[in-house]
């Protein structure tokens, strides 16, 4: 087995130096570190991290305990965007998908505290508030999508009220003056976050709120009950003064109401225009016209994440990341 | 701290017992190993995996190798499968992505196997053949989701051939005779074999196998296009005698074809009847009617992979595991 030594006399430079390469000492020249990297390579030497994991308490291992990120289609790339920034600092996620249960959760916690992982993102499939247990804080944290009041562990949260904004100025913009908003389920923090946003984008064209263009979608799926605008859109459709443009609360909203709005004899692009939220890749490309939604932050959040655990920035304070607008043609009428 | 001692005076059984209960020696009786759990539970006992890995040369960690399944909306039950059996083991997974590069394999390994793994799952989000590194044979070893033709490996697969067969004889069992089969790009493993259970459902039915029913949706998105089965249905419908019934190759093609159809007045579930694969939770329930399909079987490759990894089964042949059939109402005529 090749050895740290053998590394060192490869490359004609100090064991010492070799060591601190090895261990990505930053203060290493980078020709010099290069020239290592090159010996390493050579002679495929594979250091024990084991070994070094005793020698000094560092694992180079970051938990990342999820409540169904990984197995849900809504929230993979939060995963993403925290094992990319992990791999660029040498280190790995030991992931652990807790669903949501209290007891699962304290498992996980002790399952990663054994194993002295030396940072933690714990992150939620949808934005919500969570309990952080005491333990946690005992090595650097972090929550993305998810919050907890008293903790005082940095967070990274999707700004929804921006994406409120955003996707109800795109209607504004094309000179819609009736927008109707087809909200998530009222005990979401989404939901009123984002009709905030709306309020604001309708108040800044000088646009009056219309409480009756806002219809709750069903939206809680825990009885694994489909989501349904139906009823949403049955309430638009018999206004005297119907909406002729709407904020979908999800793309499963507006693939629904694509469908829905044909018994009216209506059509999508045509003589409605439709924005709306996640940008599931699913859903928005396949439809015709290609859905304009505002996506979910979740790479950026999973990278900010990761960033912040072994930065010098002790905030920790809540820092909103907006969702990129993803411009399609179903904001437009007849493009 | 509290020690193992602690535990074996508290339990009061040997120290040596309580060692072996830590270390899930399944030698250990019934009611010993409760009595030692209890006190485990009591004192609040973390046992030092760390330490024990350096001794016991035992790390309770298992490699996940993925090509973006966590990240793609398809295949994150394997995960959870996988995970599922780990936790009941006491074991942990380590999480690589790797997207499809070999460079980052070789990384994604050397990583795993630098942590001393017990064992490694290597998993593919959708079926095809990889290419095996020969170091992944230093540790046990199983293919989810993909395949090796010379690799020795333990491998486990979707049954393609059986979900074709189903998907199509429930139509047959509708009184259907001209069934349509709209496959995915001829390329991926799953259409051959699909296509092959459709010609055998056929056949057990005494129907003809008509190969202008067959036709070939869009589906390889590496361009980032969405798929389309537009004109999968433009070449249906311009047949002298149509089809009764289609079998969508996948639940985004459904999507579509229930779009595509109103175009020609004809409509799911009172003209045309529909199967498809994939059971995609964004969509198939979502839909009016809701989408008969066939689910992946993710969830239960991922568990019988990690169960293979510790088993005595020798085995390192294929085992197909069979697509659960997800009965809504697509297949069904004015139901």
């Amino acid at each position: 087995m090749v050895s740290i030594k053998d590394v060192a006399k490869h490359a004609g430079i100090s064991f010492k130096t070799v060591s601190r390469v090895v261990n990505n000492d930053p203060a290493v020249r980078q020709e010099t570190r290069a020239k290592v990297l090159q010996s390493i390579e050579v002679l495929n030497y594979r250091p024990n991290r084991a070994a070094r994991m005793m020698r000094n308490q560092r694992s180079g291992v970051i938990g990342f305990i999820s409540d169904e990120v990984v197995t849900r289609p809504y929230a993979g790339e939060l995963l993403l965007g925290a094992q990319e920034i992990a791999n660029q600092q040498g280190r790995v996620l030991m992931v652990v998908n807790i669903e949501q249960d209290r007891r699962r959760l304290q498992q996980a916690l002790d399952m990663l505290l054994e194993r002295r992982i030396e940072g933690l993102v714990f992150a939620s499939y949808f934005h919500r508030e969570v309990e952080v247990p005491e333990e946690m804080l005992s090595v650097p944290s972090v929550l993305a999508n998810c919050f907890s009041r008293n903790a005082g562990v940095a967070t990274f949260l999707p700004d929804e009220c921006q994406a409120g904004q955003d996707a109800t100025r795109l209607l504004v913009e094309q000179g819609h003056q009736r927008i109707a908003f087809i909200t998530l389920h009222p005990e979401i923090v989404a939901t009123g976050l984002r009709l905030e946003g709306y309020r604001q984008a309708l108040q800044q064209a000088g646009l009056a709120f219309d409480p009756q263009l806002v219809v709750q979608g069903e939206c809680l799926n825990e009885a694994g009950e489909p989501s349904s605008a139906a009823s949403a859109i049955e309430t638009l459709m018999q206004l005297d003064h119907r909406p002729t443009a709407i904020v979908c609360g999800k793309d499963e909203f507006a693939m629904q109401v694509y469908f829905l709005l044909l018994r009216y004899g209506l059509q999508v692009g045509v003589d409605i225009a439709i924005t709306s939220f996640d940008n599931q890749l699913l859903i928005a490309p396949n439809l015709t016209p290609g859905l304009t939604t505002m996506a979910l932050p979740h790479l950026e959040m999973g990278r900010a994440a990761v960033r912040h655990l072994f930065s010098s920035d002790a905030d920790r304070g809540t820092t909103l990341v907006p969702f990129p607008l993803i411009e399609r043609e179903s904001h437009l009428l007849n493009p």
